[in-house]
C-alpha cells in the first residue's frame, strides 16, 4: 500500500511550459495553424508529458495483462475460460491480433500472466501469478485487498522492467475471458451509472445472455457494496487481477512520465480506477480508440478523454491502442520533423 | 477523349466471389467475429478490389497533384498563389507533413506539376504542366475541355508509371493555393448543395472573407453555367488542374483494380467527378479522413463513404489518406496473418 502511495505522491502535473513551446513551434511549421487537428494536440501533451521539446516515439511496447474471472461460472461470456490460457499462448506464438498490430506499429508486445486459472509455461512468457483467477464476485469479493495490491505491484514491476529497456511510449492491453463483466462492475461503481448502461454484449453474447450478466453484476455489486470513493476497494471486489496490473501499468508509466495509449473497455476500467486514486494521472493519458462496450464510451466522457480511432473495435487486447500508437508516432514526428516557414523559404499568411 | 471512356469502359465490379471468401476466413480467425470492426470491412473491400484472398499492402505512394488556380485573384485564399510552388518545393525537399506522414506509412510521395503558374525544377518533380494555372472562374472558365481532358491523362500516365514500379495502395493529394474554393463549386453543382453548405475557411480565412468567398463561387456558377449531368465540362469550368489530375489518377486505379485512399475536400471533389463519370469506381475508394472542411462530409454522404479517421485535419497534401494507410495496412495484415482457431488451438464459441 505504501510503495502504491509513494509512487502516487511522485506524480507530477504535465510541463506548461514546455507545452507553451510546443505550441509556439506548431504555428512554425510548414502548414496552415491548426490544420493537423488532433495531431497537433497529441505532440503538445506528450511534449508536457515528457518535458522534451522534440520527444522520440522510439521505444514502443503494449503490455498485456491476462487474467481469469471466477465470475464465469454464471455464465456471463460467449468463450470458455480456457480461452484466456489459449489466447496467451497464441500472443506468444505471435499469432493473434495484437500481435500483427504491435508489428505494424513497432511496438513490443509483453505478455504478462498475473492471475490466468490454467498454468502456461512459455519462455517469453511473464510470469507473475498472484491468483489461479479470481473468486467469483457474484458469491463474494473477486480479490482481498492484499491480491489487488500484489496485482498492481506487477503492473509496476513490469513497466519499470520495460523503462530499464528504454521506452517512450507504452499502451495498455488485456486477456481476461469474463473480464467485461468486471469492468461493467467497476464502471458503474465509479461512476454511479446504472449496471445496464454500462453493460454490452462482450465477446457476443445473445440479448438473453446480456440481460443475465447485467442481473449477475447487480448481484455482485449488492452483495459486496463497495465504497465508489475507495476505489481500491471497488478494484479488489468486483475487479480482476489483470485490470489491477493495467492499474499498476498506468500508475508507474504516469510516474516516470511516459504517455500511456488506452486501449478499449478493460484498459478504460483500469484506467478509471487509476484516475480515481491520482486525478492527476489523466494529462499522461490517450484514448486509443472508442470501442463498441457502451460502458467505454461512458468512461471517456466521464474521463474527459477523446478517443483518437472509431473502428467498430471490440477485441480487447490492446489493439485499438496499437493502432492509435501509428497516428500518435505520426503527430510526435509531423512536430519534430517538418520545416518550418523559415527553414522552407514558404511564405506564411498574407 | 476517347481514352478515357475506354478506361471507364474497363472498371469491374469488385470480386463478390473473393470478398466471400473473405469474410469465411474472418470469422476463423482467432477472435470473436465482427470484433475488428472496420478493420474487417477494410479487409473484405480490398479482398474484392484486387482479387486476391491474401492481398498485399507492401508497395504504397501518395500522389501529390499541384495546380494553381486564376481565381486567388478575387482573395479568395489566406496564402498568396506563390505558396504553391513554395510548397511543392518542400514536399521535394522532404519538409512538409506529407513527406513526414508517407514515410510513416511506408509510402513513397510523388509530386506532379500539372499546372503550377510558377516554373519549378527539381530532378524528383514530374512536370507535366498542362497550363500555368487555371484561369480565373469567377471571370470565365477556369480550363477548356482540352486542357481538363489533358490533365485527366497526366493522372493517368503517373498512376500507370507507378502501377509498372509496383503499388498495392495509391493515395491522392493535392497542393494548390486556392483549390478549395474550386472543390466548393464542384461540389455545389454535382450535390445540387448550396454554396454556402460546402464552402469553408480553407487554410484559414476570416467569416468576411469567407462570405466574400462563397460570393464569388455563386458568381463563377452563375456565368459559367455548369450542366450538373455533365461532370467533365463541370470539371473543365469550375474546377482545377490538380483536381482534374486526381479524377484520372482515381479512373486509372480502379481500371488496374488497386484501392485508391482518398484524402480530404479536394480529393473528395476529384472522387466526385470520377463516380460522377463512372458509379462503379466508388467500390474502390477508401475515405482516408473526415476533414474539417463542410463541404467534404457532404461529399462522402453523397458517395456514402465512411471516412477512416476523423482528426479534425483541413492540411490536403495526402496528409489524412497517408495516415489512413496504416489503418488498412493494419487491416489488411491482421485478415493475412492472424492464425486462425485451428492453427491455434484455440477453443471457438460455447
Amino acid at each position: 500500500m505504501k510503495r502504491i502511495f509513494d509512487m502516487i505522491a511522485s506524480i507530477k502535473p504535465l510541463d506548461i511550459e514546455a507545452m507553451e513551446r510546443a505550441r509556439v513551434r506548431q504555428q512554425q511549421l510548414t502548414k496552415p495553424p491548426g490544420s493537423l487537428g488532433r495531431l497537433e494536440d497529441l505532440a503538445v501533451q506528450i511534449v508536457g508529458i515528457t518535458g522534451q521539446l522534440l520527444p522520440a516515439v522510439e521505444r514502443k511496447a503494449v503490455i498485456v495483462m491476462a487474467g481469469d474471472h471466477g465470475v464465469t461460472v454464471e455464465g456471463v461470456s460467449a468463450y470458455p475460460s480456457v480461452v484466456t490460457a489459449q489466447m496467451v499462448h497464441n500472443f506468444l506464438q505471435g499469432g493473434a491480433a495484437i500481435n500483427v498490430l504491435a508489428k505494424l506499429a513497432g511496438a513490443r508486445v509483453v505478455v504478462v500472466d498475473v492471475g490466468v486459472a490454467t498454468d502456461v509455461q512459455h519462455p517469453k512468457l511473464v510470469t507473475r501469478k498472484v491468483a489461479a483467477g479470481t473468486a467469483n464476485m457474484a458469491a463474494g469479493p473477486a480479490m482481498t485487498q492484499a491480491q489487488a495490491i500484489a496485482a498492481i505491484h506487477v503492473g509496476m514491476d513490469t513497466f519499470e522492467a520495460q523503462r530499464v529497456q528504454g521506452i517512450d511510449l507504452v499502451a495498455t492491453g488485456d486477456m481476461g475471458i469474463g473480464n467485461t463483466t468486471a469492468a461493467s462492475a467497476i464502471t458503474a461503481v465509479l461512476t454511479g451509472a446504472q449496471v445496464a448502461a454500462v453493460t454490452g454484449h462482450g465477446t457476443g453474447i445473445n440479448d438473453e445472455q446480456l440481460a443475465h450478466k447485467i442481473h449477475v453484476i447487480e448481484h455482485a455489486i449488492e452483495c459486496n457494496r463497495p465504497d465508489p470513493g475507495d476505489p481500491l476497494a471497488v478494484l479488489a471486489r468486483v475487479g480482476g487481477l489483470e485490470i489491477a496490473g493495467l492499474v499498476g501499468v498506468i500508475l508507474e508509466a504516469a510516474a516516470q512520465r511516459v504517455p500511456v495509449v488506452i486501449d478499449g473497455f478493460i484498459s478504460g476500467a483500469a484506467a478509471l480506477v487509476a484516475v480515481k486514486l491520482c486525478p492527476g494521472v489523466r494529462d499522461y493519458l490517450i484514448a486509443g480508440h472508442a470501442s463498441v462496450e457502451r460502458g467505454h464510451r461512458l468512461i471517456l466522457d466521464h474521463l474527459g478523454l477523446i478517443p483518437v480511432l472509431d473502428l467498430g473495435l471490440r477485441l480487447g487486447e490492446g489493439t485499438g491502442a496499437a493502432l492509435a500508437m501509428c497516428i500518435i508516432e505520426g503527430a510526435v514526428r509531423t512536430h519534430a520533423e517538418m520545416a518550418t516557414f523559415t527553414e522552407a523559404g514558404v511564405s506564411d499568411k498574407e
